[in-house]
């Protein structure tokens, strides 16, 4: 199997696992606990927060673990209770979602339209602000195509605002510099399962005096903020992996656009009119969203399933539904065009040689898709 | 080490950590990936679902995952959005602290008192209710005291009413009989962490046909309901962990009733002035709940800690507090006494060797501790 979907999810880290194990076996003890056992798992939850905290150069005491990204997008724009919120149109089912209910709340939402490339301007974020605008929340990296958001511009502007500012750095966190005061974000979402840790830890950095409402109510775990016992074995991993990330990030970097320059390279050979979504100067190293004319991104999914190679046509949370990517859509391509399109996502496990692979593969398979039509 | 603490959290099943490894290792899919990968973690995060739900009498189209107990009774409380609520006094925190927020939103909650032996009524539920009663919360077995209450007796007499019911079940499935139908709830939570599932993953039963706004908002999983990419190996573990407790524990409940007697047996010979909270009749086979005079609990946990034995003051996710337990205060006891208790939980790896050496420094520390003050 060659696996290029690690924008949907990562595979664990070999040294995240081995760190990790120990939790979910011999040290189960509660971290509520007083005796030295539970102890011992708290203090493993702190070490977490702390390596979390360095990683994005925050404070230990603004890091919530939550069960993942979709927990920590939903909390944050959930506790807008009126006034008017900002958002792009490029968002994150979990933020979009969330701004739907919203508005049936009654609550202004301001969904911000991107350019070509998938950029949301700083000035139309200018000319949305109202009187009564309560947070913006614009997403640091895209999950389908990869673009960059100038964030800590936004933030910039925001803060002299007084504006509560939220930003969904899932796919950012681990794999590009992120650091909270540089952003200048009062919320940050991120998700271990997307950096080489398990699914089932999400991360929310929560700026020291900004106040949230709980999320899940009971005993005082997370700050008094998130109640439940805690998953101590996904917390535990979350801590390695970001740390383990962040310090192969810039070799990382460069492996990967190597190898999403190879594939380009690979397919334009063979397929001259593909399309590359998203924002050359400005994407995350391992995502490539390609357009292949003629063909639909769902039926070359399936073919390169049958040879055992993984990619998706959109994001993993919006699949498997017959409507074309909201993304696609809104950086201004036909329907038809949205729904010809495949995400390809490398990451630290990929290879060149895996490369030419689905280089071969995606060319095999769009021609016999082509022949079969005609 | 002793760990006696098994209503705090229990050590995972080694053959259901088997199960469970693989999803954190070589199956690492997202289960909404639309490519044969995805699918598989698809399919087993489905059968585990089909475990559960027979488990305890429902469809599978009833379950939900959720990251755990509290935030399965979170999400049931705060739904709520007018008139009026009854609970118990001595449910756990995550049910009455989402009580509390709703009187802040202007909900009334009743708060139903208990008897000596922490029973709840069903003749206090028929005074309680009112023509505007939206929901009524009664845990099935108590996290302090083990007491049990009736259910089954309740959810009859509220089905007639068309008053929604939801009973926190988190001590119960697993360790005793537990059946929706036969139970006539409309909602019931677990958490896989008390039946040697892995912490981290919570259940929400929802009957058919009755409704729940979502909890987390974003991609659809979970039926619509709760968001999020799932905790796909801590769900697998739920799944045969919750059969296999349901397999033994017949035997394992007369296992446990004889690790209880003995220890009552053993500690009485030396103290004869115990109190044993709870209801001889209706208790939860492992849980045992004693006061002991003229000494604080939190002295004799800490004594037993230092001989490697783990017991409990109150519940985890209360414990750390200086309140005396709100389950013994409703209990009528006083708080000098409620502050003299200690919790042992009995649980699938605990031994009568090992209940011998947790009565022997029971005696040897409370004597140590009276001798101290004189």
């Amino acid at each position: 199997m060659i696996y290029a979907d690690n924008a949907a999810t990562t595979k664990i880290s070999d040294s995240v696992l081995e760190k990790m194990l120990p939790f979910l076996q011999e040290q189960y003890g509660n971290p509520s606990s007083q005796y030295s056992f539970g102890i011992k798992a708290k203090r493993a939850i702190e070490q977490a927060r702390q390596q979390v905290a360095e990683a994005i150069g925050a404070e230990p005491s603004e890091i919530v673990f939550t069960s993942g990204g979709s927990e920590s997008n939903s909390w944050v724009l959930s506790s807008v209770s009126n006034g008017h919120v900002i958002t792009s149109s490029i968002e994150h089912k979990s933020v979009l979602n969330t701004c739907h209910l919203l508005e049936r709340k009654g609550i202004d939402v301001t969904y911000l339209p991107v350019d070509s490339k998938g950029r949301v301007s700083l000035d139309s974020i200018k000319e949305a602000i109202r009187p009564d605008t309560k947070l913006v929340s614009i997403m640091l990296a895209n999950n389908e195509i990869g673009t960059i958001q100038p964030i800590a511009e936004i933030g910039e502007y925001l803060r002299r605002r007084n504006i509560l500012f939220h930003t969904d750095a899932v796919q950012a966190v681990g794999h590009i510099p992120v650091n909270v005061k540089e952003l200048g974000v009062d919320f940050l979402t991120a998700s271990s399962h997307k950096f080489y840790g398990a699914k089932g830890t999400g991360i929310l950095y929560k700026r020291n005096g900004v106040s949230l409402p709980p999320m899940i109510f009971g005993g005082g775990q997370e700050h008094k903020a998130r109640a439940g016992t805690e998953n101590v074995a996904g917390i535990v991993a979350a801590g390695y992996a970001i740390i383990e990330s962040v310090t192969e990030m810039t070799t990382m970097a460069e492996k990967l656009s190597a190898l999403v320059r190879a594939t380009i390279n690979g397919i334009r050979a063979e397929i001259p009119n593909i399309i590359i979504n998203g924002d050359e100067n400005n994407r995350l190293p391992g995502i490539i969203n390609i357009v292949f004319d003629g063909v639909t991104g769902e039926s070359l999914m399936h073919l390169l399933d049958l040879k055992g190679i993984c990619v998706s046509t959109s994001s993993a949370c919006t699949s498997g539904r017959d409507e074309p990517s909201h993304v696609l859509m809104a950086l201004g391509l036909t329907e038809q065009q949205a729904k010809s399109a495949i995400r390809i996502s490398y990451g630290r496990y990929n290879n060149i040689d895996e490369v030419e692979t689905i280089v071969t593969n995606i060319c095999y398979a769009y021609n016999k898709i082509l022949a079969a039509k005609s």
